[in-house]
């Protein structure tokens, strides 16, 4: 309709938001137009800081804006345990369990048909990581999907032959879910369940 | 927990947002971090356009970054018609039931007991505007609250005295809801239902 131009851009621009469609977009451009203009800009200032300025954590490759984020600096973290997951979003679900050791995020998981193999989704680095640490056991938290799988299998089968102990997390998860929407309680759970994958 | 400072802040910057919650906050920065970085920057530009250039229409007093609105500057609208609001979300309520006239927007409700008489929310300047206009019929669509029938009631009885027609929405529209919630088919027939207040 018959909104001026500045507000029809916020709206459209407020669509790239996860979940947030026509309507609601104009309910937040207009909800901040009328009420909250210093939130809204100080959330345009937080925005700009943040995509410009947040890059990959050179050791686990997590979002951060430090060249090593403040779980890998943290002098106080298990040194001997090292979890794998496939997203950034996925250490802040695994933290919430209580796990205190280190991590590494991988870029999502393989994914042949895409094109996507060991080398897109970081194996190398992760294969550098687990080399330059101490690690005696390795947590593939890949989620628990068919692709999720198969990328922990691959993993596994990786590392293995090295002497390393591999396990993953136990299927307390449910099946074909993303690890990011489980409740923290089950996801402690499935932690403290985790099988070795020496038998595989 | 742990995300850096400036992933923090932009998490809590989101909340701003009307119905967004600490969970939902994370995973819009995560998604915005990870997969939409231009839509993202976007959307830092358009908030800052959007919050320093709108102000308020100096005829409806509707949002607009003009100095009148692009519904006020239209010719091919009807002059006989003046529709009263609320909020500028109202504006776009009443617009999509197909309504063509003009449109006034209060800031909001008389509220003695918050210390919000006539002059807070505009009532001069509606005045005003009507008496510049030649309006054949005055709707007041404030919203079907108690807050809403009081100030409709209240610019009823102002403007009835002056010899013009003043109707309210029908009562289509559910008691006790807000306006912008309301369905288009529901508040068109409200709109279409009208009834003089000649008669209170
Ligand atoms: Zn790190
Ligand atoms: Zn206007």
């Amino acid at each position: 309709m018959s909104f001026s131009p500045l507000i029809r851009q916020l709206i459209d621009s407020l669509r790239v938001l996860p979940g947030v469609g026509q309507k609601t977009a104009q309910r937040m451009a207009l909800h901040l137009l009328e009420r909250e203009r210093p939130g809204g800009l100080k959330l345009a200032e937080a925005l700009e800081k943040a995509l410009h300025g947040v890059g990959y954590c050179k050791r686990c490759r997590t979002l951060s804006e430090l060249d090593e984020c403040q779980l890998c600096s943290d002098p106080r973290r298990d040194d001997s345990l090292l979890c794998v997951v496939q997203s950034p979003t996925d250490v802040w679900a695994v933290e919430q369990t209580g796990f205190r050791g280190r991590y590494f995020v991988l870029k999502g998981h393989l994914s042949p048909l895409d094109g996507l193999g060991p080398d897109a989704i970081g194996i190398p680095q992760l294969e550098a990581r687990i080399s330059e640490g101490q690690f005696s056991e390795v947590i593939l938290a890949t989620n628990p999907t068919v692709e999720g799988e198969a990328t922990a299998h691959y993993i596994a089968q990786l590392l293995l032959p090295q002497g390393l102990a591999v396990s993953r997390i136990a299927h307390g998860v449910p099946l074909g879910g993303e690890l990011e929407l489980v409740d923290g309680g089950t996801l402690a759970h499935a932690l403290a369940g985790r099988k070795s994958m020496a038998g595989h």
